[in-house]
């Protein structure tokens, strides 16, 4: 795919959730929750979201995208994500995977080598999450530089975006979908073809859930394109709203309030024609 | 009664809940939890969330109105929302039913029809909501507009307020409180009484959360007024704020937060003289 | 210490955090866990939240400070927070206790009792839950004032700060810690000195979290000062963070964002100068 052929994938895309305003439901961590479903409605989505398995099961039956974030964990989550993941995988329908605080405790742990199985349309992560799902799934990096991962550290990465892309590419072409790689400068691959995603702001990393609510934005484009393209489409939005926010706030508190109107204008003003600032590698 | 007598009756409950900061406590989902809170404070309540069953029976025990909202079910509600009504049955305490997501999952099914025996002050919900519980609760709706109805998806209305007027109030009729439908114009009814209420926002459906805080500051009014008034109040409120807010804001972002200042000046400025732009049916 | 002295060290405190970014876990309620979040990363903290008891076993282990806000207790606290402030113990790692809504419920009753054991190294509450935490762990003030309060209602306090102050140093003198209780004056203790701190503004008791995300704060400064400074710096910079805020706000709604602005430049802007506006008593 050529840069131009990928951005009227994106225009598309962005057009077809406006117009169609899919439902996207989430089962997801309870610090950011808020903002992922602010994020997604900004977007053009419309937001559920629920803890319960048979919940998870059925809105895994009845919408055309879902989103996945294990970052609070709970009890119940020992049966709602395996059986919502079964049920998505059923009904084909595309889901993202966040694997917030990959590491910590002994279920997380399990329920993410589970969903090896349910392979995620899009995993989306910082550089040390996507290193860490590679190898808890034993896949093989044909790079070297996945092994020099320094590691997670609570939910922050230690690493730097450059350093999972052979990692980013192993999951990609074993789940068949996308992965998207967040940092200073983002990447997102399908296995094959490597994009570079240029923008964001300092103040993204300054605020929580800046990387679930664009989980949550990268699976309500799931609803209308391929992961790969929802992948990007929701990474170069982010990118270029985090952008025009820094230049309207005065810091980290005012940043978040205009980075959701950024979003809401880039994605449902039909005016905007938005472009991407990618490079493909 | 007439629109002079509504108008006096809510600027009264204003002046209440400003000077006796009533508590009302709430079990509600943690998608909006925040938003709730800072609502009923806005409003000049004092607000408290619990999941506990002995913390909602006890705080049942001590508080002038509550707040339930099944939007996020987790396994102890199972035993937490039971409890928490038959306390406030036993109590005499007014309470504010939000039958969020109604239709998705067993348990919550359950739980609503339970509720039914409790009989709730107000029930608040879209127009989809509305219907579904009349249903659900066995009710007969004297028009034929209930049948008319496309259902709910996921937490979004699928119907417009006009279609749900006859459930509200046959719903209103039963528990012998007030049902408020919110939409782009609301509805109001005490079961005899309709109230059709003006203003609001383009924006309001574009935060997470406009529905749940409205059924928060329902709560707070039900502490100081009867509960068909107290529904008056706080929708009409809602109206005027987002009115408000909406030309100081630049996208769904940034009307957060000047709709919570807008709630607040309406209510607290004692120099604000509140008129609610409605009319009845 | 000294007026001089004290500011010394909460420059230093404040300057420490913003080189190293410590990593400060929370067990903490769902209304205000993204507030918490932000908060500590405007003030350069990293902030992870989890619930599970393995959870917060691990990261008590590698974490230079802990936050624990017994707000919206869930079922699984009940083994959590014992298995998680006993692994803080083994690992001298200091923790901040905000007993969020003393006297609802026994589970809350049973675990702030258990919580005497493993002594907070910072307790942070309103002036009703300074004074029952006293009163709980059976603690002699030595003042006739603890015995005048009025206690507390739902999560407000209904005494004033200066009738807390002795169970405040009561409380301190037994963990060998500190004690920050919240008021329109504050006051901070180690059981020797007491310290009174002016600022704030009339938004902050508007907004749900002011006082939880103070916690999160002063844990984020146990990483790097003792507990007595980390009180004293979290407690000061809140203060003028607020004043501050008040003037660039229209409400307790934009109220919150321009707080976390502040609270970002008066710790992460290397041109500020912090001076604590305290005074020893």
């Amino acid at each position: 795919m050529t840069k131009e052929e990928i951005n009227a994938q994106i225009q598309r895309a962005i057009k077809n959730v406006r117009n169609h305003n899919p439902l996207v439901p989430s089962i997801t961590n309870s610090v950011t929750i808020n903002f992922v479903a602010n994020a997604q409605l900004a977007a053009g989505g419309s937001a559920a979201m629920v803890y319960l398995p048979d919940e998870g099961e059925y809105l895994a039956g009845i919408s055309k995208a879902f989103y996945i974030n294990v970052g609070t964990l709970l009890p119940v989550y020992e049966e709602s994500l395996p059986r919502t993941c079964s049920a998505l995988c059923d009904n084909n329908c595309p889901w993202v995977l966040d694997p917030v605080g990959i590491g910590i405790g002994s279920l997380r742990t399990k329920l993410i080598k589970q969903m090896k199985e349910f392979k995620p349309s899009v995993l989306r992560g910082n550089a040390s999450e996507i290193i860490a799902v590679c190898q808890l799934w034993e896949l093989r990096a044909d790079g070297e530089n996945a092994s020099l991962s320094k590691g997670a550290r609570g939910v922050d990465s230690t690493d730097d975006v450059l350093a999972a892309t052979e990692a980013a590419r192993a999951i990609a072409r074993y789940t068949g979908g996308a992965v998207a790689v967040s940092g200073e400068t983002d990447f997102v691959t399908d296995g094959t073809t490597g994009v570079l995603c240029y923008g964001g702001s300092r103040f993204l990393p300054m605020i929580t859930g800046a990387g679930c609510s664009l989980g949550g934005v990268v699976a309500v484009y799931c609803a209308e394109t391929s992961p790969f393209i929802a992948a990007l489409t929701a990474v170069t939005i982010y990118n270029r709203a985090a952008q025009s926010a820094e230049k309207k706030c005065a810091g980290p508190g005012t940043f978040q309030p205009h980075f959701l109107d950024s979003i809401h204008r880039l994605t449902m003003d039909t005016e905007q024609n938005f472009h991407a600032e990618i490079k493909i590698i």
